[in-house]
């Protein structure tokens, strides 16, 4: 399964892969389910079906990583297995997607500081070694390209626009900021994928995302919070209450119906 | 406004077209919302994708529908107002998409017996004397015969399925069986509209409904419920207390964001 995607040359660890697998689809997943929560509940129409076609996207691409990490680990478990069979410890997504969806100031600066990161590192990543994360980045970046675009606008048009709106959106920056961390974090296992060209060193993206940002909280007239003490969990599946809550609703169905594939 | 659209030699009652465009937007944005609710929460990820798509195709036909009853009624509510802004007795859904989403069986049952009726009524309805309603619903009869082929192939699925899943479905087609009736109900108002040319009567569509309903459910091995009384009340308003909770949760934020456009 690996010969046909990654250089056989290579000395990959396949539980490396794997768990990186993980981290990608976990991500998306959880997020993606954090965005069609608001499905119903959007301030306005058109709103409610931009916020759930954001979610359809990542819940896509989580599909795509956790289908391939099945493969890899090779133990036949499929993406619906990986999605719906494993408790929280297990999951390797950022802490930034589980926290509650909010208000929706907050869920705006969540996809736009999460988007700001994830355009770049899925451009970095079109060009990966392994030819099957090259190709779901390739079809993500599009897609990250539009939510970028889209949760700038809002940010823009709530941190600029009334007293409240204003207020929101800097106390969810405020809240969200020591998440944003994480998504720069490498460990031995990371990096070992970076020195073999799999991986991207988040560290090359750090500038460009400081500069979407910059420039964002600028036209918002928002204040960038001081960066210090960050979060961590996601490497080592240490997680918040939030996600097994998440799961727990998320889980009930297909635990319900375990015959659904007859 | 409605010159435009309609054949101004007919004597059209405003209000009763305005109650028509509230009835199909209402119906489709309420079920649109109920499946929405599956968001993150379908057995399969293709089935959580799926479920989606068929809320955004709702709730964009409810868009249409809400936008033409602002016009029609010609006071400056736009499809939001009217989507968020009104209160459970000024909603004109039918009953049956009200309900709660129940489990995964009532939900693609529901989907189907609605389906089957949607599917031919837009049909007819592409032929209506008011050309705006004709084009919503030229573009709604594509969504929902994808819907129609999609149901109806869960239907038979969980019918013909396990021990469990025929008893769910067959309780689900025994509780949602007396919401039927309200599809094909008409009052003097939408008498006058159907004489008029711009909707199509009800009673010519249960032929093919009935066929539609027979075939699935034979191959489901499901058993129709006999036809006895029926629900009503989306033609006066009366509605079950499930509504009102739908409605507090949606517009829940439309009211915390009232300067949303500023």
């Amino acid at each position: 399964m690996l010969a046909a995607n990654v250089d056989e040359t290579l000395e990959i660890d396949r539980e490396a892969l794997f768990q990186l697998a993980l981290r990608l689809g976990d991500t998306s997943l959880i997020l993606g389910h954090r965005l069609s929560e608001w499905a119903g509940h959007a301030p306005i129409l058109d709103e409610d079906i931009a916020l759930s076609n954001l979610g359809l996207d990542l819940i896509g691409q989580a599909r795509s990583f956790l289908t391939y990490a099945g493969e890899v680990e090779g133990r036949g478990r499929d993406e619906d297995q990986l999605a719906y069979m494993r408790n929280a410890p297990e999951y390797r997504n950022l802490l930034m997607v589980e926290l509650p969806r909010g208000d929706f100031a907050f869920t705006m600066v969540r996809q736009f500081l999460f988007s700001a990161f994830q355009l770049p590192f899925y451009q970095q990543m079109m060009q990966s070694r392994d030819k099957t994360l090259a190709a779901i980045a390739a079809k993500a970046e599009k897609e990250m390209a539009y939510h970028l675009r889209h949760s700038s606008q809002w940010v823009v048009r709530l941190g600029d626009g009334t007293k409240e709106s204003h207020e929101r959106t800097q106390n969810a920056l405020n809240s969200l900021w020591t998440y944003t961390g994480e998504m720069f974090e490498t460990d031995a296992s990371l990096k070992a994928l970076i020195e073999a060209g799999i991986y991207c060193d988040p560290a090359s993206i750090r500038e460009t995302w400081n500069k979407s940002v910059d420039d964002v909280l600028q036209q918002a007239t928002l204040t960038r919070p001081e960066t210090g003490w960050m979060q961590s969990g996601a490497l080592t599946g240490r997680h918040s209450e939030h996600l097994s809550h998440l799961l727990a609703e998320m889980q009930s169905v297909q635990r319900a119906y375990p015959g659904l594939k007859w």
